[in-house]
């Protein structure tokens, strides 16, 4: 990589600079990109795996050192560092105007096991880019700047929950994935479990959210698109799914006096695909587990134990589609003589963006070149946690053949710096 | 239960007694119902479980305690008993014709681990049921009559085996359930592993073999009928079948990007449902393992591992199945962009029974005044081994249910009690 291939929509888009005013230089102002994918390079040495992908669980020593790293860098970007009680690292940068709240960018810099070095790294490592650039640059904002990065995101945005609500007894025994429970991990990375109430933000206590990603799907690497747009991180709903059947030896049993619990489900899994894809729409519907039982050769299952998901930017719509499933399932109990039980783990509620920070990201984006694409996060991310505080907004950069939580998982060099650049005059834009 | 009740179907079926001479005296033998149902309660001590089944897996102590139970009543009723080299227990009566060679009947008392006490241990009580009537009534038949009781049915018919074919290095190296080998199990029953030649029979060393037989199956309950005639035991085919598609997540991925291994293997379960429904008869098709990777609710599966099973009494209607369904794998595979491979793990030929020797279980049922009706043994037999030496007959009870290899199996002390009379007059006429 060299400098000519990072600049080259930046070359496109705009004419030489004549006038080195306060308003052309923040026009002209970009991120270094080089450095910028140096820091992530160097991020993905803690933790780095054989197969080239990064393991650095939240709370794990991997953890701790590169939170350490990230706070130097941080520091180096003129910030001023602190931890609030839950853990969470925040570098403030003050603005102009003393009535204005902050303006919050950052991401999370924990993995998930096994993970990959890019996940949530490039929206933390681009966030630090983009203050290093306005401390060098001397620009000031209005608005006093928070460049945070949320304690383990990867274990349930836990670090961005205890801004938005006091985090509870239940979700501080959790066990995480380094097998330390949340209170343990936040007094590993130097919080304050029992003073969480000062990590909790009130609504109006943030100017707005912007939080630059990877996309962990394949829209626009397919599309060659350079930036997405985020719409709204979708609702995650989660059923742990029972099907009763009865197990019966499959030698002597007849095939019309079988309960066959493992039918059933395959139904069931054809029909969520069909309820989902009948649809207009990017809603998606999982089957995601499946185990049969007593799951031998010889027996027809009694019992099958399976899942559901789904996801969409419109509770509604969720809710439509639950129902329409559900009426499938009435009908297939019917025809098989088995029972259907749906027990919900998981409901999040969909996180639209703000339309003002949309466009902020759409315009810097077009101003420095680059196609757009308006699309919904399938996955989770911090941000749906602060948009029960303030307005967000979120950047994606492309993800090669849209794998993610995997050491394949791959952004090239100039998508990261396209994505920081955005962020930078995102912000620019709102601030203004 | 009184003895009333046992010959009900008796008393209907034949005159008073006027002749007493040895054919009168033939038509008029019965096995004692009583003694033959307090044999199998004190069979079921060995390995008697709390949910009030038996676990009596092949070599354990408590087979070898029932064994030396079996052989104190196999001597009681005059048999001459001794151990062939696999450890199969032989009781034999002499033969009133020398040239005869010896009918042969029996059945296993080792159980499936937590099963019933029925399942190979009504044939077998039954078996020495009917040389102990013989004896005590000095029936001299003129075939040499063997009661045998073939060692370890449920880990693989290796008794019955043994008797068809030398076994093999592999088959003797195999861990069974009471975690010995077939080897080291044979040397603690009593057999000789360095000696298994010495088991083996040649064609024609038999004239024929009858196993009595609870059904395991439902029809004979479900329809009333005493006795089960068996046309033959199906072969039993089993695959396993891995489906290959792309985990990715589920939150990401669009629908129509993904390469569901589960939504393929959930198509692939309605196909086979569906082939194996779609042409008459008894065939049956089972899909009884599945388990879905990785597995979790947020990933689409990219792996699926699960089972195929067919059985038939018609081999060539079994490969006319597999390649029925071999046809609708290629459309799903198309149709989901997954691979699916299919491994066969067993094969074991359908063993037709002989006409002849239905023919006398059928007479000998209506002799006696019990209806009956002609089916397919849907499981496995040491019968089936056998019929590669001689002709073989089955005679099924019902099954309450249809309930077996469970404690909740269960047979009527009557239908036991009709089922070795039954033995007793198919044996007397394959001797005439």
């Amino acid at each position: 990589m060299n400098r000519r291939t990072f600049n080259f929509h930046l070359m496109a888009a705009l004419p030489a600079l004549t006038l080195p005013s306060q308003n052309s230089l923040r026009i002209n102002l970009r991120i270094r990109g080089q450095r910028l994918n140096a820091h992530l390079s160097e991020l993905a040495q803690f933790g780095k795996t054989p197969e080239g992908g990064t393991h650095r669980v939240a709370y794990s020593e991997e953890d701790l050192q590169a939170r350490q790293y990230a706070m130097r860098l941080m520091r180096e970007a003129k910030l001023d560092v602190s931890l609030d009680a839950a853990g969470n690292i925040i570098g403030r940068r003050a603005g102009s105007d003393a009535v204005l709240k902050p303006l919050m960018i950052g991401s999370h810099i924990d993995s998930v096991p096994a993970g990959g070095s890019y996940d949530g790294q490039v929206g933390s490592m681009g966030a630090i880019e983009v203050a290093q650039t306005l401390a060098e640059n001397n620009v000031r904002l209005r608005h006093p700047l928070e460049v945070v990065l949320f304690q383990n995101e990867e274990g349930g945005t836990i670090g961005s929950t205890a801004l938005a609500r006091l985090l509870t007894d239940q979700d501080l025994s959790l066990v995480t994935n380094s097998k330390k429970t949340i209170r343990a991990g936040i007094k590993v990375i130097g919080g304050d479990p029992d003073n969480l109430a000062s990590a909790v933000r009130k609504q109006g206590d943030l100017a707005g959210y912007l939080e630059l990603h990877i996309e962990q799907g394949g829209l626009l690497h397919q599309e060659k698109i350079n930036i997405g747009v985020v719409e709204g991180i979708v609702g995650v709903n989660w059923w742990e799914v029972t099907v009763e059947g009865f197990a019966n030896h499959a030698g002597t049993t007849p095939m019309n006096q079988r309960k066959d619990a493992l039918l059933a489900a395959a139904k069931y899994i054809e029909a969520v695909n069909r309820v989902v894809t009948s649809l207009p729409g990017r809603q998606v519907g999982t089957v995601g587990k499946l185990q049969a039982f007593p799951g031998a050769f010889n027996i027809v299952p009694g019992k099958v134990v399976t899942s559901l998901g789904l996801r969409d930017l419109d509770a509604a719509k969720v809710r439509m589609l639950y129902e329409k499933i559900q009426a499938e399932v009435k009908l297939i109990e019917a025809a098989t003589g088995t029972k259907f039980e749906f027990k919900q783990v998981t409901s999040s509620q969909p996180a639209p963006t703000d339309a003002r920070f949309r466009q902020a990201i759409d315009e810097a984006a077009k101003q420095l070149g680059f196609t757009t694409k308006l699309l919904p996060s399938g996955a989770g991310h911090d941000a749906q946690e602060i948009a029960h505080l303030c307005p967000i907004g979120m950047i994606f950069i492309p993800s090669r053949d849209g794998i993610s939580h995997s050491p394949r998982e791959f952004s090239t060099p100039e998508d990261i710096t396209n994505g920081a650049n955005v962020l930078l005059h995102a912000l620019l834009k709102l601030d203004a």
